[in-house]
């Protein structure tokens, strides 16, 4: 199977690695508008074939796989549609799907695409930082897979399975309003609480000296990627925001505890919360 | 030399194992008025001796470092000074420093006392938790250090570089303000996300299906101990409420940048945010 990444950077990337060592991969190839970035894959071992014009890799392709940023999913993917042949498969790896999904609902080529989403990465960002054991035990979430061919979306399966996936299948609302809650929100405090402490802390000197692996652990997603983030808060702004006010009431009741000295009911609060560790071991 | 351990959980437990490690007790106590934690942490090698009576425990030592909750700290230390001989040492291990300090400031035996914060931890509590490399290359923060007596001072710093720890000096509001930033806020917004997230996802099975490792990283802090961390926010009170406005800005101004649509606005925020990488690799 040949397959086109578009974008190679870490998830791309690492699923091309995981895909060639698991010897499903006849051919990878890359496409960016920045030949710098094709090299630099070709270099990693991610892909082995460069293109700089879409329709040429498209044409080239059995498979198309898109590791963007979601706004630019958005924009390429019909176009994408319009251009592929019967049994050419589109899959997208965009971290929000329900826009995405509206947006190519009622294309003639619907059923070519498939929308998924691997809970999977790190928090660093372009080609360097792919690797092959990324997806390993890690979850594949399709959504509406009732709208994609069945065998298209069998051999998805199939490959996510070889390659040490497990399966579910949401449809795109309740995954944008999960992944609000559970993936979105923690970004979003990461990079508040970073702002935060920059702001006051010029030296970064002292940080460094004061911030015990706790701080390190709770502001490590603030170093992800804004170019894949900004977009991800946009698209799933309603329930983003739903998720955020939901944060922040918990967050005022924190503080009106303490104003009000409620040592009681601080306890209460945070016994609460240490509830996590019943699920996160 | 004879030191008294007063709590022998995470940090005094492991406290103890280090100096153990090199050699520097010649017998280790604890003191608790729960006779079971004394067994346990005679079990784990903690301890040897058990004190389930305070003045019996000081008569015996020749230090005593107390490793409890902050309040505790703060209700049991005149006490223990009113009790100690010239020659011996107390320290204390409290996340907070100010009131400790403020609390014994005129007391005959301040110079008795040495006000120390070790930057070291987990998110895990008790004997179980405790291990000997807890402390090896973490920073040890002496504030007031002019108010010990240099003598004590000395030894208790010979004992802090022997078991691999850095030492620094603070005065006791520079500290307090210091660790709101950099450790108490991020206590605050892993126990709101915790909570927030508990409260939308019933189903423990979607948070844990999920969860990348962003999460799981994030929220980690919200399985510490709310025996230790309700009183340290309430006893620093002042600074975390400075330091959580602080926070509440930054997170309205992301809340205003994705209401208003501002990808660029958003973009320049995550880019700021960011720029921890350089400080926290």
């Amino acid at each position: 199977m040949k397959v086109l990444f578009v974008g190679t950077g870490l998830i791309g990337g690492s699923f091309s690695l995981a895909m060639q060592k698991h010897g499903l991969l006849s051919e990878a190839g890359g496409f960016s508008r920045k030949e710098s970035n094709l090299d630099r894959s070709v270099e990693l071992g991610l892909i082995s074939k460069k293109f700089t014009n879409l329709e040429d890799g498209i044409k080239w392709a059995d498979w198309v796989i898109l590791s963007i940023p979601v706004d630019v999913i958005d924009q390429m993917l019909p176009g994408i549609l319009d251009m592929i042949r019967e049994e050419q498969v589109i899959v997208d790896f965009g971290s929000t799907k329900g826009k995405i999904c509206e947006t190519v609902k009622s294309h003639e080529a619907r059923a070519r695409f498939i929308a998924a989403h691997p809970i999977a990465g790190t928090e660093y960002s372009g080609p360097e930082a792919a690797f092959a054991s990324l997806f390993e035990e890690k979850l594949m979430i399709i959504c509406e897979d009732g709208q994609s061919n069945p065998a298209a979306l069998m051999q998805f399966e199939k490959v996510c399975k070889t390659i040490g996936m497990k399966l579910e299948y949401m449809d795109a609302e309740a995954h944008d309003r999960h992944l609000a809650y559970i993936s979105h929100l923690s970004h979003i405090t990461s990079y508040s609480l970073s702002n935060a402490v920059l702001d006051k802390e010029k030296d970064g000197q002292v940080i460094l000296e004061l911030a015990g692996s706790g701080f390190a652990s709770t502001v490590r997603l603030a170093k992800s990627s804004p170019e894949m983030w900004a977009p991800i808060f946009m698209e799933n702004k309603k329930m983003v925001l739903e998720a955020l006010d939901a944060f922040l009431s918990n967050t005022a009741e924190f503080k009106r505890l303490l104003e009000a000295d409620d040592l009681d009911g601080m306890f209460q609060f945070l016994e609460k919360g240490r509830a996590i560790k019943r699920v996160i071991k």
